[in-house]
């Protein structure tokens, strides 16, 4: 049987599924993270493990063209190091953002904003992706779960300071982290994952400064989805985890659609146009 | 002979001075790194090494007093395990930000703005000093050099995502580090010392983006300066590398003051208090 393979991966781990020539899925696999900047071999050999479980769960067959939305597939050289490893003729590699907008609109003209523990958006007109964003937490990631747990940090020692009101949770994250110091300590070996997980609390709060640092992050993502937008009247798309927080309050700025599928299913799309 | 030890120490080095009973100042000598956070046994060896120096070039003498003004001071524990490892019987442990106020101001009353690759501000009332800022770049620092640098790189991966144009400054740095998807990468692996590195060109630019992020820094400093004045007409010293730069634009809106002496003359100061 001919198959098409589709991996998405990321820093987490690496899906894999596998479709035949009518577009079925005739098997599933996950395997360790695949981020190809950061570690190269591991993720290929991740990527090759998932891939041959869902290769073994369709009962086999011969894989005609992967398509592989990848963590890292950015970075200079990574793609074509992942290439050379990987046993298929036809081979296509994109970041993980280009998959998952794929998955999101399929063949649509629309927007993609995805906000998880980093941002980045996206539009998609007559097939071709436009980017924005994703550049990591130090120089931009706005809105993002690291971002927002990161101002919120910011925040709480500019309130110990004066410049403004000490709220309650403000106080609340200070005495968990034993005071500035200790927030201080806490961002100098806080990953953007760790800060990431303060978000909840920020999003779910109307404390004052939780408040204020969601206007902001709102502003952000409304200025994102703008420029991409331009005068088009686009649907949007919202994914990943703080997805559904910036959409819930956007339904009257934006033409909000849900996902058509998932990033999996725009590598198998991918995997379909390299044939 | 009795003498006062003073040291001023931080990341990239310790400088020791033993004075005299009058103030004279008998002999100097620097050494190693001292930050008592990051390196406490390093730091410890270095601050001794420096003192041993500076008392054996002051031709010998009992040190009945020490003070120390030490990067790192501030992280818990890190000042009383330091005390333990030092032979002295009266010894002070501050941040380097005290003795350089001390330094700066004397008695005096007055606030201190300083900008290096790092930024803090104190003000000093009545013997009394109050520190806000320093918290490192990941929370804090603004208008610092690392804040400066990390600001224009950001700028430039802002206009090369169309949300502000490209000027030549943002374009020349783009081009330097291989583009975004360089610039990303260089952001990931940048300590705040490799992001200061940018600030002097910014600094000294006229272009649109480097003027946008220096009025930026100027409210920033401004304001931290307003803060800890509150309604009182205090002199302001600026130090560090950026102070002359800070310092330049705001004559007629604060009374600005030259240093009266360094972070050095305040450990020894400190020293002098602790006797």
């Amino acid at each position: 049987m001919q198959l098409f393979l589709g991996i998405d991966g990321g820093g987490t781990g690496c899906r894999a599924a596998v479709a035949d020539a009518a577009g079925v899925v005739r098997g599933r696999a996950e395997a360790g993270p695949a981020n190809i900047a950061s570690d190269p071999q591991g993720a290929a050999d991740n990527i090759l493990r998932a891939a041959t479980a869902a290769l073994d769960a369709a009962g086999g067959g011969q894989v005609v063209a992967a398509g592989l939305g990848l963590a890292g597939a950015n970075a200079a050289g990574a793609a074509d190091r992942l290439r050379g490893a990987l046993p298929y003729r036809r081979v296509a590699v994109v970041t993980d953002a280009i998959t998952a907008v794929k998955g999101a609109l399929g063949t649509g003209d629309g927007i993609v904003a995805a906000l998880g523990t980093g941002s980045v958006f996206a539009a998609q007109r007559g097939g071709t992706i436009r980017q924005i964003g994703g550049r990591g937490l130090v120089l931009g990631d706005e809105a993002s779960g690291a971002w927002i747990g990161r101002a919120i940090l910011s925040a709480a020692l500019r309130a110990t300071d004066g410049y403004a009101p000490m709220t309650p949770l403000l106080s609340a994250l200070l005495a968990e982290a034993g005071g500035a110091d200790g927030v201080v300590a806490l961002s100098l070996r806080a990953r953007p994952v760790d800060l990431a997980a303060f978000a909840p609390r920020v999003v779910q709060s109307d404390d004052p400064a939780a408040l204020s640092v969601m206007e902001q992050a709102r502003k952000d993502v409304i200025a994102a989805v703008s420029l991409l937008a331009g005068n088009d009247d686009l649907p949007v798309v919202f994914l990943g985890g703080l997805g559904p927080v910036f959409a819930a309050g956007m339904a009257d700025r934006f033409r909000i659609q849900t996902a058509q599928g998932t990033a999996l299913d725009g590598a198998l799309m991918l995997a379909r146009e390299a044939a």
